[in-house]
């Protein structure tokens, strides 16, 4: 299992298609061969997954508790309303290990329904802004908490 | 693949035996019929499905985007909360394709919490209260546009 | 008589020159002359009117409810406030004629009060978003709901 | 098909290890042992099932329906959003069959979000805040109305 | 003093003849026969009260706590407002003994202003919607708790 | 038994001397002088009662429920909060009795609270504003109803 | 002139057509001929009118105020939005007149939005509930108010 | 057609009469006469017109629209319920001409409801408060922009 | 009668026995022995009394009323929810006397239900969160004001 | 001391520079000069200083109040929060002086939280929306109000 | 550094001029002299400033922190929006120290926006209403505290 | 001119001293070497300011825009409340440059009114939660934003 999971919400596959003037013009596979590269800078070794499937995701967070790995989540729109995805991702910090929460774009710069999260309250910390730069941040945080 | 999608949200595979004082007594296979009909006389092809899962349906709505299809959705109870969904229908009208809103009741005169669509907003236009006849409507909608 | 009255709110007399890139650049006895046309493919009379004065509409509203006929409606901006025509249209509905609601444009799509109907819960059915062709289609559900 | 269906929605499975001061020490598998000793206790067959899925969740209260089983729902943390799982709970109730919605602590003693639920409105009755003792209540209360 | 109070407030005494088709058509002597009787088989003894008055339901909680009974309560119309039954009722689960609320119909079934309870937060949990069986299931739940 | 049972509610015992601005000059004895003659022109028999207790409220509007009284009823401040009063006086009007809701003065010219009636969706009418007129004017709609 | 006025809002021509279940199944022809025998019995004259136009009846108020008469009021949906009718009937009874709102049915066991009157807080009174005996309660308050 | 629509909304026809305290002692013939003597000054034509009829005032913006004219906007009670107004008034902004919304008093020292306004978002700019010298500062305002 | 009636509500007989670490572990009547003390030392009479009825608590204040005694008054949980009490205050402080709110702990620093007194806007002034030298410092605010 | 002070919020010092599409490309040093110049033209003395603090801004308006000047304040952003500011302007009004609120442009045209002005309701009047204008016709505004 | 500081915040130094049948005719200077020698009598030492300036009063708190002194605080209009002065003054009391929150007149029977405090909930008590014995019940209640 | 300005508000003078359970127990001078230190390490020059005066921090920021700096931005408390700051900061993100919002923990872990952030909107980013590492994954961002 590696250090880090990095989870990805619904949509996200469609990066590089998917509103380009918000997401930027990188592909899926650009960002995970990047979120590889930089947990190996960092000492890390890290896996990148996407799902559109909310108990899938879920079903990704058990994996991490299980395994003590830690996790940089990018909820996508399952940020807004999942309390199931809550739920499980509040068992990774009340576990003692970290969970990043990561958004490509700024949430408070957009529509009004984005400004809020609902999983939020239970992470360690959150990174949002800096397109896929905010992956690195993240994995960079991990690695400083690590420590 | 077919020119227009028409796709189907939760519980709408119960058709005909779920309350059919609000959603009549004919079932979903009597739906697809109907759709596949009233597109062939719009000059148009046409492919019906349903699912009880948001992820497949997020699938389903990625297919058309991929395929340059226009899509009829009803959303069914995902109308309320699921911004998933809203993400991945966005990417059909900001592409340049047609997605109409359906419901079979009139969402206005139900429960305080069918009033609002956080769908509504990024649809191309929505028909709503006219039972399996709202699919004929959409159907006819998007073969005008398409001229 | 008529068998339907399209009957049209405040401002839509200034259709082609109020917010063309809103309503479309075709004028009100554009939108007359085919609905006229469309009324009468579909083997109905139909009969366009526009007025500024609520209390106009309300009196048309019951020459419909006198008359039994079916009703377009295109309440405009009185589609926020005004219960007064609510009270007269809801005699159309429980009378067991037809009441279609219909806008150009896409209200969900616009600004925040203008998401809400206080109209909507005793129609029929609404159609919305779809420019002139709202009207087509309300008198197409309308044809097939007298059959 | 048992007699009553016993249906855990997300994070259930991880009963026992996650935040065993909310929710106990004891594990998933020892919920199902004794919800099928407590249902033989009351002369009934119960079948108990966990999932992260909701459209599984919703696939089984269909065959619910289908088989006429009674269903004591756990909806955990679709409890606060999942209008898609109230639309097919409705159709247990409905049909004139049993549905119970049992909580393992108690909502309202927990955060805000917790305190609402959208399922309650169709639903038979509540039981919460009692343990895993809330599941032996909920049997012993379709026993009673089923007699 | 008896095991367990159980303490009924304002129009209860009512029973059988107030809206027979929401509380069923039993009369109060009937529910103080079949508590004294549900308990007894619990191994318990049990008291029932009725009071239309907010000052004598707290006095009773008083007794409650000074003897270390539990209690089972149905507050009727002052679980909406009565934060003096609240604050009284909060020394029974203060002092680490049980207070199990119960309503006889589903609150979540009926008017908006029934869906708040302000005792809820500080109860052991509540059950609610199974006519005079919500009293049996009190019952046995706190047998339960007790051992 | 009288037929008309005048139930007040709590401070009204103090009517002359409290805030005679607002309530005028005259005392509780007054009024009840007033009421018994204003029932006997309109050929019915009254009992005009004052309490500051909500459990002798309930009482009384019990004691009309079992004689098949009418009642007019000043709930003075308990209008604003009581569901108890509320739950008992239902049984009034639900028993095809007529209750009638009086207030001295015009609660919507007076403070934001004074507003909202809880008690105003189960009674037959409302009648606010006239000072002790309001009593005179209840009486006289009762006597119409009964004919 | 009057010495009262008896205005009626919007659709309250239509009595005895419209809603008889709420509104009876008089005419508006027979409300005018009560409400004129009424007054003569209480020695007053009174003159009915009706309009569904809003500046018609801010005219007929004006009126009012120029000649000292007092008004009866129904506002019907008025009620519940025009805050023009509340500034001219405010005028009635800033000047020393009187001016009583009436309801032909109970808004407060109606619609939610027929729960708020933009008038009701510069009335002198309100009456509710009565059916057409509304009017004759208010012309009898009017006639007491002015000895 | 002149330079400038002065229009003025319901009740104003009363000035002088109403509420001195609030509006001034001066009539509306005294206000016709200063804004046209005011224009003059300022080197342009105007017409000072009032309605109590929204019907009305929409034809006159209209008016205003054909004819290029600006307008000076006192909505009166208007403000704070005309979305139909609103969209009139739009018109007059998005052609390039301007439209100064004014009040006599100032909304925000009064009551709550004439804190918000539903026409101002569309409005070149608003002035309020000056008593009748709010007319001539708009005049001299529209003056400086046509230059 | 004493110059100062020192009145308490619900639960406040509790003293002592219920959450000392809110409300310190001093009973009822040592509450009572320091406020006559501390009312003695400022050259006052008190009486000090509890009560968990709504309707008592009113009579006592009415007896305050005829006296012409001052009050310190800790509503306990009436504080949140009763106008009735509020309306018979409010009797103290517009007959020129002085009416002191007290409570033990602070309000604002426990749950949001506390954070609002429907009393304090009829009070002389509030004092809260000094424990029981709360009572001590209300008795010296009245001293000086009766200076 | 000039007659008025003509006092700018946080910011405004930055003009010319900062958001030239909102705010127009002239310099802070051009505003000073105009102001200086419309007030000697309107027979007047005037003094125009800007800050970014809060409490030099309310030690300016002492200085006011002291002088018996008037005051032209653009609160820039402190307008939607300070009640501090509110409570010295508070005291011009007051004292019988004059102070206009002027902003350069148009609060109801932008941000949702640029509509709400907490210290509108204390100034004599508002001028918003004309440029740099908008302080000439606030000078002006004054000059009238001074005659 | 004295035992106790008095800290008083916008506008307090205008005591005496502003709003005297709000705070009294008596100066901020009198305030300071009373201040003092309430404390000399209670064998404590204080210290009496005034600021207009958040910044000024976050640094005196800071000082009392860092020299333990206790605070007498009356934030003014700072009491309804200053989450920088609560930051700050939550350093008092978790630091062991105590810091009474003190306002002249009585919030909750003035402005609405006056009811709420984001200072109170950190606070150690608050005492209002008493005109500047409220400051002479504040240093009272210290002295019992540091006993 | 330094590349960065790291400027932090209110109360963070005070860090080590302040909560050091939320805030850690290094020093404000413990932050300003790291700062200093991790720019060295990414190639940029850094200066750490602090201060609790609102003024001041937006003079610092205009000090930014001119010099056309970068900015880590940690409003503090002026999160939640300062339009001011804004303003000001707005000029940074519009000038083409970078402003990271940053806390030190996690807000949304914290009170409901630290949830929501008047700043974010006009930031490039945010980051929060990671104690004072938060600054250094600012400056990483930053400097990779240069690039």
């Amino acid at each position: 299992m590696a250090d880090v999971l990095v989870l990805n919400g619904p949509n996200l596959g469609r990066l590089g298609v998917r509103e380009p003037d918000v997401y930027g013009s990188l592909s899926f596979a650009d960002l995970v061969e990047r979120c590889e590269s930089w947990a190996s800078e960092a000492g890390l070794s890290a896996q990148v997954r996407q799902t559109d499937n909310e108990a899938e995701m879920i079903a990704w967070i058990h994996e991490a508790v299980d395994a003590g790995s830690d996790v940089v989540l990018n909820p996508a729109a399952f940020t807004h309303f999942s309390y199931a995805i809550r739920d499980a991702a509040a068992m990774i910090t009340k576990g003692g290990h970290h969970l990043v929460e990561v958004h490509i774009s700024n949430p408070y710069a957009r529509e009004e329904f984005r400004h809020n999260s609902v999983v939020g309250g239970i992470a360690t910390g959150t990174i949002a802004g800096f397109g896929f730069d905010s992956y690195r941040l993240a994995i960079s945080a991990i690695a400083a908490l690590r420590k």
